[in-house]
Formats: C-alpha cells, structure tokens, sequence
C-alpha cells in the first residue's frame, strides 16, 4: 500500500493530533483505478461539507488527487482513502486558534470478496449494537467510529459479509460499512440518516438516478419488518457497488432484477 | 511538557493506528504530584474496565506508572494523561486478529485558572450542543469526543469556566470536562450516566464519601430546572477538584458550604 502523511511518503503522526486524542476529523474512502479517484467531484464535495459541519478546513481538492495517485503507484485498482483531521494541539477539548490540518493519504488492495457476493448476493447479520442517536453528528463521515468497530466486532464468520444497523429506537439504519436500499411494490425505499448514520456518495447517486429514471424513492424511517418483507434489498457503497441480500436470519431472497439495474445506474457515468 | 509513545521519549504515531481511524481507543487524565500519580488505584481500576468495555488489553499498572513518572519528570504537578489505542491495523472496521495496543503517556503544566475560580465560583454557560444516547458507550472515557470538542468551541470567552451539558432527551449531564453535583434540601443529585456522559473518578469519591458521612445521594436524572432551582451546584475533575458554580444564565449563587466540604473529602485520604 502506499501512504502520506500531509504529502509525505513515510510521514508519522504528531502523538498530540487532535485526531487520536478525540476522533477530531473526518474521512472519506474511494475506488482508485489506475490512479484515477472514480467520482472525486462528488467524494470532494462530501469531504468538504463534512469538515464544514465540525469547523475544520479542508485540503484543497488538486492537493488531494496529486497524493491519492502517488499512493496507488503501481495498483490496478485500489481503495482511497482521505483523513483529515484538526491536526496536533495542546491538551484541552478547545481548539488551537490557527489549526494546521493533518491530512493521511493512503492507497490500499481492494480486499478480495468471493465472486459469490456479487454474483448470487450476501449474507448479513442483524447487530446487536444499536446506533446512538445524535442529530448532529448524523450523516458525517467523522472519525467518532467506536460504533462500528463494537459491531464488526460481533463475529468473525467470513460468510456474513455484512452486518446491519438499527438505531436505539428500532429503526433499521444501514450496514456498517454500506447504505442500504429495498424495493417494496416498486418504491425503492432507504432509512432517513438525519439522527443517526453516513450517508454515503454511492446512496446519493442511486438516489439521483433513481429520480432521473422516475424511479419512485422513499427516504423515511424503516423498520426491521419492512427489511424482511421487501422484494430485494441492496446494500452499496463506493468500493463494492451494489449487493443484494441474499439471506438475513430465516429470510431468503432469490436474485432480483434491481441490483443489476443499480449497477447499470453506477457504471453508466462517472458522477 | 514530557510524552513517551510505547514508552519511547519523542515517539510518533503510525498513520494506520485505529486510534486516529476510529477513535477505537480510551484514555484518562490525573493530576500527577512530584511524579506520583494522585488516585492511581482508582484511575487504573476505571482505565482497566474501560479497556474490558471495548475489548481491549490494558497495559500493565506498573508500566505506566513508570511513564507518568517519566514523563513529569522535573514538574512539581502536572496534568498526566494516558491514552490506550487498539494500535495499528489494516483498513477495515474489524481489528487484527492480535492487536498491539498503543500507548501515548504524557504531562503537561496544568492550566493556570483564575484564583476566583476556586475561591468565589466559576461563570458557566448551557451548550448548545446536545449529548446523543448511546448505552453501549455511556460512562466509558473513550476517543470518540467529537461532542465535547464541538460543544467547547460554542465560545471563547474566558471568562466562562465550563459549558454544560444536556443530552438529545433534555436531561443534564455533565460539564464537557467536569461532572456535576447539586444540593437541594440537605441531598446531594448528579446525574445518572447510563445513557451518555463520562463518569468520572472525582465523582465516584465524592459518592462515596457521602454515602461514609451518611449525607443522602441521590444518582437519576436531572432537569435543567432542578438546576436552576438548586441551593448549590458543583463542578469536579481530578484536576480541578471542586469549583462551586457563581453563575448560569440569570441564576446567581452566593458562596455555599458544600465546595468546602468536598475538597475536605477529596484531601482526606488519596482514595
């Protein structure tokens, strides 16, 4: 893999970065193909609205491409990955006056899911951890992710490929490293993330196409009867695309027809 | 100041330590006196457990008690603080199969406050920012504390010692590095933390203490008016000890008796 640590091959972090003392950051990961951020513009603009909503400024874009390629040096295809953070500081919650941004840079292997995944749909738990509701920090790819690493946690079984989220009310949220869709009497529905969740570039652009195509989209809270009783549900993000589900505790779904046509919408433009 | 990475003087971090990728770590704060670490029994018994509440090794009581010492090393007190990391580890929510915990040990001189502070009460003001439920973490002095960072750059007034905290459910918390007390009728109130907030070791000695006394506690949770309506309220940390609030809003307070009674407490034995 390759990395950079604010432009550095081979950079360290300052033991006072703000970002391991209190997640005091943000992120954002990404498909590299042959050196090229797919859908940058977009990843970007995330990026940039997610250090809005914490104060923090953010690495100009072309700073940004300029390292991403120079990490994936050499790799076919590859996952990005951008984390900026407020950079070191004294002890204390309050901020320096004149933060100096860190900004790590990295270009690892795709990790190498069986053809099956794609090909015949996934496997997925229901996790016993349940996300805290926290309006203002819901939606931001931030670097407060204790959650999801106590529910990776929760098994180790390599064919579950995925786990799923509700919140502490009960609603079904997303998978902890993916959006998540289902098709219902052909509505595409997909959970409201503005109490808890990220909300990821790959739903934005399902979303839109969805629109573009006079797709009926349903943006709501969902509960866990909806997700057992809906036609297909499939989970997406950058790096994977789209997933069906093919089985969820006694459910089963045979292949549908939508997560094709989710691929179809991913891979006709780059936007 | 004095910071030992893995016990190692001008240490540097590891870009890929999950400290800085997920906040997946804890940490503590203590005063450290003539490189002795005030209360270390408790502090290490509350690292230790909130270590177990994530599933992470804590290091040795010994080997940290060496650095602390290390690091204070020419300071008559200090502001000690010790973070454990679950350390580095490959992309990906799930931790390595042996993780290597990292661990940052550093002092710092302590904050020079105001001498009114302690002796005639701070100015505080009530965040904006609202603390989200989330059980599985309440309690737990973890690095995912986006919350306090966002709720202490609310202001920069100086004179305004600590903000305090309200959750999503409108009930009070804490201050953003204090846990509070109130005094109403001869009973002692703090809130109850088994939804969110930070419990404290000063907190737990003050309960203690009073329960010794045979002075009434009593641990639920706390209007915003009980507050208000409150013969006394007092911050304490371990650094701090105990400032009696002067001033909230347009509530006034004169000077108790209570803020004495709890550095008694605290001064009695180093418990």
């Amino acid at each position: 893999m390759g990395l950079l640590v604010n432009g550095e091959a081979g950079g360290t972090l300052d033991p006072l970065d703000r970002g391991v003392s209190y997640g005091d950051g943000v992120f954002r990961t990404l498909l590299l193909r042959d050196g090229r951020a797919v859908c940058w513009e977009r990843h970007y603009a995330k990026l940039r609205a997610d250090c809005a909503a914490i104060a923090l400024a953010c690495p100009p874009s072309d700073v940004l491409l300029v390292e991403l390629t120079e990490a994936a040096a050499g790799m076919h295809v590859a996952a990005g990955k951008v984390i900026v953070t407020r950079g070191p500081g004294p002890r204390g919650y309050a901020p320096p006056a004149h933060p100096a941004a860190t900004r790590v840079v990295s270009a690892s292997p795709l990790f190498t899911h069986p053809t099956a995944f794609r090909d015949e749909g996934v496997v997925v738990r229901r996790c016993r951890l349940r996300l805290g509701i926290q309006p203002r920090l819901a939606g931001i790819k931030h670097l407060n992710r204790l959650e999801s690493v106590l529910a990776r946690m929760e098994w180790s079984d390599p064919v579950v490929a995925e786990g799923l989220l509700l919140d502490v009310d009960d609603h079904v949220i997303e998978g902890i490293t993916t959006n998540l869709f289902l098709v219902h009497e052909s509505v595409l529905h997909t959970p409201d993330l503005s109490r808890c969740g990220v909300s990821g570039v790959t739903r934005e652009r399902i979303i839109e196409a969805a629109v573009r195509e006079r797709v009926p989209v349903r943006v709501a809270s969902m509960t866990w009867q909806e997700v057992l009783r809906a036609e297909e549900v499939i989970l997406v993000n950058s790096l994977i695309g789209a997933w069906q589900i093919r089985s969820l505790e006694s459910r089963r779904w045979t292949c549908g027809t939508w997560t094709l046509r989710f691929r179809d919408w991913l891979d006709d433009v780059d936007d």
